[in-house]
């Protein structure tokens, strides 16, 4: 898969007040995830033991919901407003770590969680670093 | 508009652990608002001093992605995690405050502005009055 | 709940080339509806019987989804283009007739699934007049 | 960046009826239109001839929107049903033909129009393979 987010950056006729490589790569990270989520809720669905998988479904629905709209809000670079940015980026965060948390758990069972806990900690880290670069 | 939120909430088979008369009424908000949003964006592409308008179309945008994103994680009470439903519900009233102050500059000259700034006060109030019934 | 459909639809600073009765009704009946499959996917998530539900389950997420988008795209009127918008209603047309089919099987067991197949046979309509009032 | 598509796809718990190859790449050329045209909105909103970009930009809007869904319903499998993804990878080749068209006219001007302009023409190429492996 060839990402445009980066040489989409570079096409910006105005500046942009954030480090472009942590912004591409939270960017890259959130859609990731938002992919990987919406497949995890699907597999677990169709899991004999879905039963035991509804809160991993629940919060791979809202990870998966909150990721997509970061990567758009941070797809956006006209009026740029920090406020906005940062406290969506900590909401995500905070959905990334629920989501990892649950999707290990059920890791060792199911190969669907084990790649989802990966997206998860991977996006986490990227908001977090984009996150540490704003302030 | 007939809205089925709060009947929905009545159908929920386990408990929910939020007020429901402030969950249905922040819903309902954010769907208005996220509709609200979504069309004076567009009202504002059409308007002849669009370049006036920039701003205001862009967190309209952010607006309307961050309140259907958060109507869709509270409309969820399977495996309900506050945290993830706080850290959305402050992006989302601190995006409603912007995209309300930015919209009330445009409202003396346009009225889909008036009418968003509406939406975006109510909303924003919305998600306070549910955040303040969670804590 | 108050729609300002119909009041935005009103302030659009150019014509619009849609019978507005119609397009607001569709666009309300849209939102509702993926509101209703949102909260009916959780529900029925939540139910013991979940195993038994995962089609429902999985339909719902996806009306959600073309609902929501559907009433984004009948939201903006720049540049309106007839394919696209006709295309759309006829897909999600074809999802609300499918999760209302799939939801009145759960009707009688679960009320949620019964208000569900409502919202679902409403917008199923909403969009059929629209397409009809469009040719 | 790396795809968790594919991976996803091998661990689904049950048959999928449709070609890997074909589904994988389709998903995971709506991904990287989706954001394409959200960051060529943006692009469009910040120029000086933004004037000129009104339709440009509505039709990314729309290409945005319906490549996310078309995404998150084919990242799907349980209780598949061919006529909703059939439907909707139609009304997305519509709208990926538009916006690519659109985008093209301002190519020669805009970068980011023509790395969007790319982007739609092999997501509309990505939807109508998929589209011919079903029939």
């Amino acid at each position: 898969m060839t990402s445009t987010t980066m040489p989409m950056l570079g096409t910006y006729p105005q500046p942009i007040n954030l480090d472009r490589t942590h912004l591409a790569a939270a960017i890259d990270a959130l859609i990731a995830c938002s992919q990987a989520c919406t497949a995890c809720a699907d597999a677990c669905l169709s899991e004999d033991t879905v039963a035991e998988l509804t809160e991993c479904i629940r919060t791979n629905l809202d990870c998966a919901d909150i990721c997509a709209t970061t990567a758009r809000v941070l797809s956006r670079h006209t009026g740029y407003d920090a406020n906005i940015s940062r406290a969506l980026l900590e909401a995500c965060a905070t959905a990334c770590r629920a989501c990892g948390d649950e999707c290990a758990r059920h890791a060792e069972h199911h190969e669907h969680c084990r790649i989802c806990t990966d997206a998860c900690r991977a996006c986490e880290q990227a908001c977090r670093d984009l996150l540490a670069s704003m302030s």
